[in-house]
């Protein structure tokens, strides 16, 4: 299995070189390609998705997970459409970070390029496939693509036709690769390929991204596992609070700048509980409560792992805290550090909190809901990071990218 | 063993939470402060180091580690002038990388922020002790530092005296701690301090680096390895090739951005073969050549591992290669990613050259060892990063940071 890794690494090396030096032009026309041949070809895709499908009924796959699976005309468009917003984008390899000519009139320049070869481990979703191929093709990329195992008839057929259009634009094909095998051990030989592979990103749920970061010994970007919290503070704008708050919670579930965790000051609990209780209920959200909380009808005792819990449901932990900083402390233990959102109007609060919580993303006076590539303006993402290093946060384009010193002398010596 | 680290990287988290939030001011002061008491007892600095050498010196160990390990009352003096010039850099902690607003009014800024608790593990040179220290305190980072056991007398005697000076400026006196233990075990779990430490900086010889890199769960920053080339095309200026060759192989030996390979363009070898050749035989390096180097008289012919050898020493692999197709080729397959230098008067070459390299720093006409966070203006480096993932090149006081996203809104929901 490992010698079937090493080799479709060694394929992608060889590719990532020619890709390293493609001009843009030539990317975003492959882009292009890439879209107008899943248009063109819709048909085979559907098919080989309907077939995925019907092995998941099979299967008893549950509803929800079907329906993540399940391609129609239009998801596929989107598709298409998303790597013709990657072919838009400025490329950012080439770009000069830092520049400058030394005293000894050496001139310096940090240049943006390729990491090489890219791993994406992931699930269920099919359209990631053609996301992360795109996103990886205009950053320079070679992408190994390693999907779950239960979309593989439509991984096969998109990166197929992925693979015809490089081609017919001049790429390597194997600049986009399905990594080879079957089940965890092929997952784990992705994971070790260290040296052949120079990053992996896994996109997907909790268990995944823990499975990846502990036995991966190439380097991992963690993505995604958000327990988000939401702080109400003594001088927050109540009405702005409750809009926050169940924004945050029950705008979109199931993703990971959803809040899970409401953290409400005492000074105002007495006039807000109420409020955000009712709201949150009738909204449909369970809340798991401290003692405060319980006091209301319907509200659930929190269990010390509730406040760890990332329910990706409509449910919210819920307690009250003595100040700011309680709520900071509450925020470091617990917090996965992704998202935490502080609503208030006093600036010092706001200055305090944004500075003392370790977090990718802090909003003010903000839903969680905005930690998002689309929304910060980037218009592509491969995931948000929720580690400290290289890159925290959307994973745009720029943050696919290493970086190395160009110094150019005449015959400078020390 | 890994109880005692937990319990000190716990403390390092509190003071680190503290040092987050502490003004440059502040923290200028305590790096003056700590520069000030080392030169006011730089008595028991030497006392606690001659210890350390009589001990190494009864092990039997070798004189060159033991210059290393020997500490004066000039090599103390530097390290003070050290800290001072540290004092003297800009903060990076608060930079705004980014900034904008969003299309709804949201006000995105992305700013530098410390990592937390960085580990440092290193070799015998005490010094490192306060330069690791006065780096990781300007960048808001916690360090926990891991010294050769052969120096622990030596390291004891600065850390105590640099925590007093801490607490003389105010700051927790646990932003600097010795990693607690002895030995492999103790490294180990240091290593294993992943969710405690944020980043573990190996600095020290070839062997170290693997052994943190591949034994560690803990995030790495992997530095120093140097299998730097030098590339002499067929338009390089031969003049200024041999300089180039000869002040990148010997004015020191025993750095990482020395260079440990030689290539040449066939299309000059002739002339300049017999030139390096005496050159490089006359500053007393051992040529370990290919066939067109072992025709000359004292070249040694080169073995398979030649090309992989970082020598450190005054030996060099050399062959002569068909094009500049096959010195990158060649510069791929063997190449540790550090520095490699090409000399060429063509311009196409030069920039062919950079483009295809896939190494920390590509010189054009200039020596590999400017490779270095002195000679590039950044005024301090804690070593120079060979891997793509957060920070490549020198290791300055950015590359020691990691970024938050911080967005304001006035009530902004999706």
């Amino acid at each position: 299995m490992s010698d079937q890794i090493a080799e479709a690494a060694a394929r992608a090396r060889e590719a990532a070189a020619v890709l390293a030096l493609a001009t843009r032009s030539t990317k975003d026309a492959a882009l292009e390609a890439m879209a107008q041949e899943l248009l063109d070809r819709t048909d085979e895709v559907l098919a080989a998705n309907a077939e995925d499908v019907a092995a998941a009924e099979d299967a008893g796959t549950p509803a929800h997970l079907i329906d993540r699976l399940r391609l129609d005309s239009g998801r596929v468009a989107g598709m298409a459409q998303g790597l013709r917003e990657v072919a838009g984008l400025p490329d950012p390899v080439g770009e000069v970070l830092r520049g400058s000519t030394l005293a000894n009139g050496l001139e310096l320049r940090q240049v943006r390029v390729p990491f090489g070869v890219v791993g994406v481990i992931y699930e269920a979703r099919p359209n990631v496939t053609a996301d992360a191929a795109g996103i990886c093709l205009k950053s320079g990329n070679a992408v190994l693509l390693r999907g779950s195992s239960s979309a593989r008839r439509s991984n096969a057929a998109v990166v197929g036709l992925l693979r015809q259009a490089l081609a017919s634009a001049g790429l390597p094909e194997d600049c986009i690769q399905l990594a080879p095998g079957e089940g965890h051990d092929a997952a784990k030989a992705l994971m070790r390929a260290r040296g052949l592979v120079d990053l992996l990103i896994p996109r997907g749920g909790a268990g995944l991204i823990r499975s990846v970061v502990e036995e991966s010994t190439v380097p991992v970007i963690e993505t995604g596992v958000g327990n988000c919290h939401v702080y109400v503070d003594a001088a927050a704008d109540l009405d702005m609070a409750l809009d926050i708050v169940l924004n945050s919670k029950t705008q979109r579930t199931s993703v990971c700048n959803a809040a899970e965790s409401l953290l409400v000051h005492e000074a105002v609990a007495e006039e807000f509980l109420p409020r955000v209780v009712a709201a949150l209920q009738d909204a449909g959200v369970t809340i798991h409560g401290d003692q405060a909380f319980t006091a209301f009808d319907g509200v659930v005792a929190a269990t010390d792992e509730d406040w760890d819990t990332e329910y990706l449901a409509l449910e919210i932990s819920a307690a009250v805290v003595p100040g700011l900083d309680a709520a900071v402390d509450h925020i470091r233990r617990h917090s996965s550090g992704h998202t935490e959102a502080i609503v208030t109007g006093s600036q010092s609060a706001a200055r305090r909190f944004a500075a003392a919580v370790d977090s990718a993303a802090v909003m003010i006076n903000a839903s969680t809901r905005f930690t998002d590539g689309g929304e910060f303006g980037f218009g592509a993402e491969i995931g948000i990071s929720t580690q400290k290093l290289h890159a925290r946060g959307p994973l745009g384009l720029p943050e696919m990218t290493s970086t190395k010193y160009v110094v150019t002398g005449e015959g400078h010596v020390r």
